[in-house]
């Protein structure tokens, strides 16, 4: 038990991680997750390529976004998990946040709080 | 009045559900939202099926995010519009979660805090 | 330095204000984001229009998402570039939230905390 706290972990990471992360997550024992196709950019400087004689800007890449709302399970553990599951050592891996969560509420049974994560 | 406190309800509920949900809101005074396509899994282990004698797993099944920040209407009052509107009743009727909110900013107008969600 | 506080900044905005928000964000030294498509609604009630004699009703507007979490960079200076980018005066403009973080990863590193941002 984390102390009835409730977390809602985001990462962003390559859209090819997805399934590695997915099984971390359930290994972690904490399998529920949303997940949305996002496009975005980190730190570097945007690419320039050139296609058929034109130059183009590179700047947004596709990702998805991972969120998973945890209460039993500690934060960093999934934090953990999904770092380890989605690094490949090159730039691009993403990023992941941890953002504070008040409450949850199952819609099938109307239950509230940390028990119904 | 619910001492300037400003939140964020976070809903992912089955894609039939939207046009309930959205109406539920409205009539809960609150109509702002905004909508996200996504996929995602519950605490479900992921189903198994065949299809040309093929064996196929569904993990993710589509949902529909909505994002609805209040200030004036109590959190409490939006997550039972929508947990009321999208329940059916089965495995899969989704999860709402309550986020804190910092501040908030009216593009058109500039206006901040409370006042401006 | 934000005194290690890290942020999360969302702002729903106009698609075609995509490229000026990214240029401002850049310009303020806050140049990592994260882009969703969403759709949306705000304060006014749904447009009805007509359509080959059939009417219909405009109730979900398309509109682009931006998250960008920052800690060096003060939350209120990314608003205010967002705000100001995004702003045509016109109902529509859209909305900026600012969210509290506890905690960042970098992936690639497994670096955490205001660092990672
Ligand atoms: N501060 C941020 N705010 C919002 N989204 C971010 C932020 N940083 C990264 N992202 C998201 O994560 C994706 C991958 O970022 P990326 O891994 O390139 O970050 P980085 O800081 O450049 O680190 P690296 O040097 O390892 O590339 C981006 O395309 C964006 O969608
Ligand atoms: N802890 C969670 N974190 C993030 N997203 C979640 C979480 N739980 C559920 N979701 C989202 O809600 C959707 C529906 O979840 P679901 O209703 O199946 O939850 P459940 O815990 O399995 O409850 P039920 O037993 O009623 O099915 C998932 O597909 C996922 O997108
Ligand atoms: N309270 C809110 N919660 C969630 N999303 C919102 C909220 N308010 C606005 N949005 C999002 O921002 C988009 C644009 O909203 P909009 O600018 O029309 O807000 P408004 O309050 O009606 O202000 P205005 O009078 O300037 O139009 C919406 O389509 C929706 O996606
Ligand atoms: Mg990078
Ligand atoms: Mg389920
Ligand atoms: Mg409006």
């Amino acid at each position: 038990m984390s102390d009835d706290e409730i977390k809602m972990v985001v990462a962003v990471v390559r859209p090819d991680k997805l399934g590695d992360v997915k099984q971390a997550l359930a290994e972690a024992g904490a399998p529920s997750l949303t997940v949305t196709n996002v496009s975005g950019r980190g730190s570097q400087p945007a690419k320039t390529g050139q296609w058929r004689g034109e130059e183009y800007v590179v700047d947004l890449h596709q990702k998805v976004k991972i969120e998973c709302v945890v209460s039993e399970i500690p934060a960093q553990d999934v934090v953990d998990a999904i770092a380890d599951a989605a690094q490949t050592g090159e730039p691009g891996d993403g990023k992941i946040f941890v953002l504070p969560v008040e409450d949850a509420v199952q819609v099938r049974t109307g239950e509230s709080g940390p028990e119904a994560v």
